[in-house]
């Protein structure tokens, strides 16, 4: 909870409650993702993931599709895996999770974004019903970095979470199809970047 | 250094060049802060809390000062960390390592930007340069939100870092003063929390 504080000339019911938002998704922190950081030192938390995708969709900025607007993408990828602290991480390639995925984010992001003011929770929930829905420019580009990044952290700590939970290949490019909806160019790149994991051992042979 | 992985119809050298610096920029990471999460549980890494600072930006929108763009702030605050991965973290009331850190982090913005293509490290840099001159409305705001997150932290925390390392109120105060620069609302608010930790305790008494 906030601190009782007041503050002169502020609204003081709506600050507290953009405060307690801020305050409650710090527990982003503590929810643990199934890759690695590149140098496989340890786990990757969902925090410091969506700091690198919001870094990513700028580095990447020109090869997002027509119509793509980057400053929407970032805030997007900011906001997009807030959810999780109620819902935890749902490893891409577990399907039994994957079957109560939508409706656990979905309870979730009802109670998270709603701490805050209703004008601010209503843009928040609608930005994120609008990258799981993958049906825009913005969404489209933001969920190809999402995917995009592990993909990275995975050739570089030789296959990675691929090795360890026993995906294959043709999992891997399922997800390369998602990269290349949002993206041309860096679908061609992760697909030519499967094509050198397979080469070198990277995946389950299932 | 990235995949040599070659996708056709993409420049290789300019995407090289993009992985590169995606890559290099994960190790923000490993650079542990001073302050702990808000439940305490451990050090807050600069990845995540700079991805924490884009979020508060968007929240905390409202009270910018005239003239902020908060997409140029989020984007000023994604990137403001990254000079730590070769100069590592100064605490902010370590004046011996602050005497060296602007040399420090200068030479870190030197290096780590310039892995960009010419263009973008350009841009990087330059926004880097604004964000530590704190002479733009957007680059006050920004430096704003980065000072108020970590005082949220320590009174969450009964003290923390403020405990932990000697900091008394004074010390603090002056960390007010930039917040308030950045935003009067939030500078206010900063200012009535310090008066209630120093109510509770919550500072050393130097």
């Amino acid at each position: 909870e906030p601190a009782p504080v007041f503050a002169s000339g502020v609204d003081h019911e709506r600050l507290t409650s953009q405060l307690r938002f801020f305050l409650e998704t710090d527990k982003l922190k503590r929810i643990l993702r199934r890759n690695m950081l590149v140098d496989g030192a340890r786990r990757e938390n969902a925090a410091e993931h969506s700091w690198h995708l919001a870094l990513a969709a700028r580095v990447f900025a020109e090869y997002a599709p027509e119509g793509a607007d980057v400053d929407r993408v970032v805030e997007m990828l900011v906001l997009h895996d807030i959810v999780e602290i109620d819902a935890g991480d749902t490893f891409l390639y577990d399907s039994d999770g994957q079957s109560t995925q939508a409706e656990r984010e979905r309870a979730a992001a009802d109670r998270i974004f709603a701490l805050l003011p209703e004008d601010q929770a209503g843009r928040a929930r609608a930005l994120w019903d609008e990258f799981e829905a993958r049906r825009t420019p913005d969404a489209r580009f933001a969920k190809a970095i999402d995917r995009l990044a592990p993909m990275l952290a995975n050739w570089h700590t030789e296959g990675g979470t691929w090795l360890r939970h026993g995906v294959t290949r043709a999992q891997v490019m399922d997800k390369v199809k998602i990269i290349a909806e949002g993206s041309e160019a860096l679908g061609a790149y992760a697909s030519a970047l499967v094509e050198d994991a397979d080469r070198r051992g990277y995946f389950s042979r299932g």
